[in-house]
């Protein structure tokens, strides 16, 4: 599984700094906890706060947004992401050192481990990718899907390493 | 703050786990992951496999509802819980051991740390609620509130430590 890795990365993460960085700025109003340490998030981040960030081509086959919920701190080890993808678009093979949680919104998606069947996957339904597995989500050909992703991240703030693309014929087999 | 505390509890954490393992019994058609570990959760946990739970009187004013989407396991050190609260309907004063995220999904929230004023919070808000910080949150007295709760979870699988009723005075003043 190293050998397929290209690069380890805290994708996420990174936006989601920035994008908690911007709602800081922008959120002046919003006081923080007065007893709150310097690092602590602002105590409301209010709905349009956090800028939608388009997920880099690197890293995802077509269309798909990422709109940052919360960011991983001292007490809560996972951040959370609202991830839309739009209709055939999906993640490349990744793994996840501290695995993910998966809630699925809206729409119908696509589940796949290394080696196993792709599984389709239903609002309300809750996925547990397991540290180190290889595997992928995404929307089905036909249908977008929305999923909170629940990224357990690690003191380093890494929460996910990426490989290689999911081709068209992996994406299509099933 | 410990004066006021009657009771030490991980309500949440209790409710999901005994949700939880009724969904694995129910659920034995989804496979487990081959290389989790015994006490590693479903891998795809299905729509409709947790039951809802009715949150008890001992801690919750009106009525409330807790559907429980994920637990934290060795990884994630925090649970997630779709909490519902109909009109008027709020939790007791309490603290988290370890802090929390509130994700409003829909209708309209309030949300009150001691000693501050009522703040009303809306879909698409993000609330942190810092550790040991003593509040209450909950619908506005017309109108339900749903909202994800991502409670940060001990290593002894504490998240919450419940006090006193919030009175219809303390609800009521804004």
């Amino acid at each position: 599984m190293e050998a397929d890795s290209m690069k380890t990365s805290s994708l996420l993460t990174v936006a989601l700094y920035v994008a908690v960085f911007h709602a800081a700025i922008s959120n002046a109003a919003e006081p923080l906890a007065s007893t709150a340490p310097a690092s602590a998030p602002p105590q409301i981040m209010r709905a349009g706060s956090q800028p939608s960030v388009v997920a880099p081509a690197a890293y995802f086959t077509g269309r798909v947004r990422i709109d940052p919920v919360w960011r991983a701190n001292a007490d809560i080890n996972a951040a959370g992401n609202l991830v839309t993808f739009e209709p055939g678009a999906r993640t490349h093979w990744h793994t996840h050192p501290k695995g993910q949680y998966l809630m699925v919104v809206s729409g119908v998606g696509l589940y796949q481990e290394w080696g196993k069947p792709i599984r389709e996957i239903h609002p309300g339904d809750v996925v547990w990718c397991p540290p180190g597995v290889k595997h992928w989500h995404g929307a089905t050909p036909t249908t977008a899907m929305t999923h909170l992703a629940v990224s357990g991240t690690t003191v380093n703030g890494e929460n996910v390493e990426w490989m290689e693309k999911v081709s068209d014929e992996q994406y299509n087999a099933r």
